[in-house]
């Protein structure tokens, strides 16, 4: 690096700096070479910056390293700023000194100007190159203000963020498959979910949540399934499924709010028009599903799952942007969601919902139940073994709160935000059954 | 659940209220049985509520009720405020109502007041409730502000925060040992660190962070390791370490700051008085500290690295708080490392530095090799196997910036300012060698 420090930002590179030096850092996103004039473009985290250089009022070694520049070498310019109005900001930078950090060697295998490119494969081979594209950096952006977003919201409301463990004794919540580990001399799973954690922790901190990363050995080859997801894991004691899904759909619009607010310059790149929602989203039982299927002469047993090809039929139904299915078949929900009462009938049924966006399932969530041998009943009836779940079941002695929670898939939020439909786009590197690099 | 929620929270509870009504909810952290009278203290997330029952003021069934409350149990009460200057604000509850949400089975193994308590394995086992107690509560209120301080602080310097795979194909860096997983019909491993993935980010977002979990199969049995720790991980273009050097200390100073405004209920009930900090810390080369060594008639090598007891025996030498090592030798810092220059008595020393608390590790940090050819070069010298590497040896090819970064383990730091000991108490569900449940 040696002494030479950015003075200013492509941002800040503006006519206020007229006939002052700055030094400017990034990389070198384009090249227009006209023989006795070299147009360089310079972008950084924020912008562009024009560099023109010409034969006749450069330094004659200055003019060589420049015209021998390549794209995405990463340098530093020393130079002065003159008006332009042609240049961003209207200003572009003369040239006065050049360092170059490291030479690029070869030409990438996809264009980073344009929102389309090359297949995903060839990019995510060549990931980080990638990512200095616009329109990755704008879905980027947006994702960290939806993160942010999100901890505002929550911590706003006293939720306390906590870290719970991803190697895991057993193989424990049923459903999806886990990947193995060694553990020592011992075999250990990744966690699918922190549910059993955060239902835990809201014995002593109440209101919990977690944004960490999820592991599901999920072989099918989809657009909506990673191998390793981020997931937003929500918990809160002396609640129940309606008050849970109240503060979701509060959620989502503070997320969309905050990103219209901080991401103007990228959802006018994206070319996006986030819509106003209204409180409260439309809820849908499952019944009401079904029967709006069989309406539409469709055919499904009361009990079983939707795929999302069933739904996305609906859509011409008027189902579309965010809505609750709630009220599902217990038996298509995991052990530890509570029933709607403990009648027959009501215990068909369970207080849980799932949060959709048009046919993709963007969060699932329920009332958990709180007693001990409510619990070790359904995990009977579900076909688990009590005894791997000792170190979970034995808290139950201790007066385990009323409880209820979801878990929101942050990739699957921003395909619904961004309308990007390749879950792999919105993810800096993803994992699945074909892909473990880089 | 039913439609009883609560209207209060303990701190709500106060003269204010005096003769209305109030719901509150928590759990039963102690009973004291005067015959004709009960005093029930109900603890919720903010704090403590004395509910006293009087037989003659109370229906016969609601006293019974209350009576028969155990320790741990969970409740709602829906009860009258009235001025009692020894309860806490100042304000007990007379009951009306009491709805048992859960009732405890056991008397817990160990207490929940006082500091001190039982052997931590016992604890652990009953980890939810264990971490009822005062003194955890404290430590991981502590941790929460910990953490959002340091994202307000990178955020508010533009640092993005960003999620790297923790599945990974190849055992990298060398040095700590890696956790083995099957990935579908491969095998992969746990990441120790996002080392190479944040480098990578650089490129695209020049300043980025993560805080997410490292796994490290680490077989020793300290007080100091985990086999699954939460880094703080920093990554900055066209900077060097001292740069970093300077934002760490900022950052570290932050927290502390932050700690004191938002904690301070809870640094009273540690008893702690946090330090003032004096920028900048303290730097003392490796050479330094071999130097004082051998002054102090310690014999140590130059290159060998330096024991927790080496250092503890130089803090009478008014080494304390936190310090820099600066400058180590190369041969014991990780390939990726920066050498001080290109001369042979350069190339043996390298940027890098580690940030201690007395004799504890915090944080490590360096200037990071930007060239491909340089990169080589070390890998090859180290005995590692470039083609391992390939993936992320590829975008070198693309002008990767200068840049440099620090890991820092949140558990060490919350260690160094709560003095807690065991680096088990400040993780929610500690996992080491012994330890995978709960």
């Amino acid at each position: 690096m040696g002494k030479m420090r950015r003075t200013h930002y492509s941002s800040e590179i503006s006519s206020a700096l007229q006939n002052n030096e700055a030094i400017i850092m990034g990389w070198v996103s384009s090249i227009r070479d006209h023989g006795n004039m070299q147009f360089v473009t310079i972008t950084d985290r924020y912008g562009d910056i024009q560099v023109v250089a010409k034969r006749n009022e450069c330094a004659e070694k200055l003019f060589d390293q420049i015209q021998q520049l390549k794209e995405h070498t990463s340098v530093a310019i020393r130079g002065k700023a003159k008006s332009q109005p042609k240049a961003p900001n209207g200003t572009e930078v003369i040239p006065l000194e050049l360092k170059v950090f490291s030479m690029a060697k070869k030409p990438a295998p996809f264009m980073i100007q344009g929102k389309t490119s090359v297949g995903i494969d060839t990019r995510l081979n060549l990931r980080a190159v990638d990512l200095r594209r616009n329109y990755l950096k704008s879905i980027f952006s947006v994702r960290n203000t939806a993160l942010n977003a999100t901890r505002k919201f929550l911590s706003g409301l006293g939720f306390i963020e906590v870290n719970t463990p991803k190697m895991i004794a057993t193989a424990t919540e049923g459903g999806a498959a886990l990947f193995p580990i060694f553990y020592y001399d011992r075999e250990a799973f990744l966690a699918q979910s922190p549910q059993l954690y955060k239902e835990q922790l809201t014995m002593a901190f109440e209101n919990v949540f977690e944004i960490g990363p999820i592991f599901r050995a999920e072989p099918s080859r989809t657009n909506r399934h990673l191998s390793e997801a981020i997931s937003i894991d929500v918990e809160q004691a002396f609640v129940d499924y309606n008050d849970i899904m109240r503060l979701l759909e509060e959620m989502i619009i503070f997320i969309i709010d905050s990103i219209k607010e901080t991401n103007k310059n990228e959802l006018e790149y994206l070319d996006l028009q986030l819509q106003n929602l209204k409180l409260p989203f439309p809820k849908y039982s499952y019944s009401d599903i079904v029967s709006k299927l069989h309406e539409a002469q469709e055919y499904i047993k009361w009990g079983d799952d939707f795929s999302p090809q069933t739904i996305k039929n609906l859509q011409n139904d008027g189902i579309e942007a965010f809505y609750f299915i709630t009220d599902w078949p217990t038996s298509i929900k995991p052990f530890y969601v509570k029933t709607k009462g403990e009648k027959d009938d009501d215990m068909m049924m369970c207080e849980s919902f799932d949060l959709m966006y048009g046919s993709l399932e963007i969060s699932s969530g329920s009332t958990r139940i709180n007693r001990k041998d409510e619990l070790l009943k359904r995990m009977k009836k579900q076909g688990l073994n009590a005894d791997a779940f000792d170190y979970h079941l034995r808290v139950f002695d201790y007066g385990v709160p009323p409880h209820a929670g979801f878990g929101l898939g942050i990739e699957r939020l921003l395909m619904a935000i961004t309308k990007c439909d390749n879950i792999r786009d919105v993810t800096l590197y993803p994992r699945d059954i074909d892909r473990l690099k880089p």
